[in-house]
């Protein structure tokens, strides 16, 4: 039998509130369904500069100061911020976010960036080390491509089941006020590897990280699938979906009526030709940002599961014949809204 | 005039003990002065694998069962993992920590990780959300080469200002209870960027961010320098130390009595033919695990500013034109001994 992994969930007594998002995407994705949402729809995919990581840096910047500006808050005002991207050596952040002169970890958990992120900056307020943190994520097409895949250069034909890496970001600020929207626990994942060895299928190896967190979730907070509005993974795609539903039917969990993939929220697939849905840390954070949110502070969703996932892919690795592992991390929301 | 970082420290009230640490590494390493000093040194640079990176895992996955057998803790134990190597996506650590099972943040702070590793694991102890947590970071020359300068194959001649990335790591477990050495504080970092464009003088890259780090720590503590017993940097090796007294002495600190680099500490310079010195997250982490702890458990050092550094630089960016910006994590470690 396979090592389980060890506890794993927080809860949180005092919540921090979310007193502010804010999401930036690019044209393509401005173009989907949910285009409307987000606060930028940026239509020049270099943002103003001359390459594609200078791009992303450029998107990290707007997102920082656009999540300021809409807490009203200074950078100076931000104890720390936490940060990265899905490039080798987080380059996106570390010049994305250096005239800021936040004090800063930068993290790296691929597509589960975001909820490694929130989970850290919640924790940090929650512990009182802090009033006020910001978790930052991006990611941007054509940088992820001459990373992880081919440059666009060479205009490679993708298999259905490749999920498409969405320009753009989330930035979210974290209080220790009590606001409309709060974090109230986290569930921190183990590596799982089922020896994926696809790199045009990550939703493929990321779902065995999803299922096993959301089961450790519900089991360690006592919950049902139904005590959640939404249980809302980051980019699985309608390939992953489909084995994460089945993965946890196996263990007795039915989710089908709770669960909700940021990636397919982000494209009308396949009129937008992007395969098995969006991806990257940018689709999580934005859609997370731009579409659930504001629900929750509506008071529409009063507690969701959010568990972005990531596959630990690096070209090397890859290159080397060796599977691509996932992790996940998961953040619980909740409505405070007063009625 | 230039922006000042943010508030960066955090005192402890209730200091986290370091319950024990291990370090491990490669045959070159064991062969410089600290040789005698390390748990491990290993023979097969290979580790017993087919490739450089999974040599790097092989690592990982020895650190932390020898820091797990030091401290007489399994791996459940273990509430949380803060880990993290140089390379792309963080892959040593990935491959080399996943049989345990530890819910995983994983970090990335270029040779500044084991500062960023402890700072983390030490609020998330001190905050009371785990019992124990391990830090954990490595580096390998030969993949650290392959990442971002060229493969050794290439027998590229390296210029004197250049430093030799150490294979090795350290691993740290963190404890709530009271040991003979804990954590009494830490400065965290923002991004500094003096432009330095040259890989082959990290140490430049790097200095300006130390320098900023101890400045901003001895302020926020009100200390003087003769208040720490060393003032111990990552891996500035030669060059970098010059330059960062130089830029604490304009400021009226000087640190010359207090200071030392893990870099220059770990081989002998010119003989072994290391250039200015060690570099890698694993210098600074295995050199803090085999040199100094110990001298802190032995009460002869009472306390200790610990600032591993970090050049944040990619192939990527730096093929592109742009700096090396630099990033440093201090962590404040005294003797707790009773006499």
């Amino acid at each position: 039998m396979k090592k389980q992994c060890g506890k794993q969930s927080l809860i949180f007594t005092n919540p921090p509130g979310i007193r502010a998002w804010a999401s930036i995407v690019g044209k393509k994705e401005g173009q989907g369904p949910l285009g409307p949402k987000f606060d930028t729809v940026e239509e020049d995919d270099y943002f103003g500069k001359n390459t594609w990581e200078e791009a992303e840096s450029a998107l990290q910047t707007r997102l920082l100061a656009k999540v300021l500006h809409k807490a009203e808050r200074k950078s100076e005002d931000i104890r720390y911020l936490f940060a990265g991207d899905l490039l080798g050596q987080d380059i996106a952040t570390s010049f994305g976010v250096k005239e800021f002169q936040i004090p800063l970890f930068c993290v790296y958990g691929a597509c589960s960036t975001v909820g490694e992120a929130l989970g850290l900056g919640a924790m940090t307020v929650a512990a009182g080390f802090a009033d006020e943190v910001v978790a930052l994520t991006s990611s941007h097409f054509a940088s992820a491509e001459r990373q992880f895949r081919t440059p666009l250069e060479y205009a490679g034909q993708r298999p259905l089941s490749a999920t498409w890496t969405v320009t753009g970001g989330g930035a979210f600020l974290l209080t220790e006020k009590s606001e409309d929207v709060g974090i109230t626990g986290m569930t921190t994942g183990c590596i799982v590897d089922y020896g994926v060895r696809d790199s045009m299928n990550m939703g493929a190896a990321m779902a065995p990280a999803a299922a096993a967190l959301i089961a450790a979730n519900l089991k360690d907070f006592g919950r049902k699938p139904e005590d959640y509005d939404r249980i809302v993974t980051g980019d699985l795609g309608a390939v992953g979906k489909r084995l994460l539903l089945e993965l946890l039917l196996k263990q007795g969990i039915d989710i089908s009526q709770q669960h909700e993939d940021c990636g397919m929220k982000m494209y009308d697939s396949p009129e937008q030709g992007t395969g098995s849905g969006g991806s990257g840390c940018g689709c999580a954070a934005s859609v997370l940002a731009a579409h659930y949110l504001p629900k929750v502070q509506a008071g529409d969703l009063k507690r969701m599961l959010f568990v972005p996932t990531g596959a630990l892919l690096s070209t090397v690795s890859f290159n080397e014949g060796r599977s691509v592992p996932g992790i996940a991390h998961g953040v619980v929301i909740e409505s405070f809204r007063k009625i």
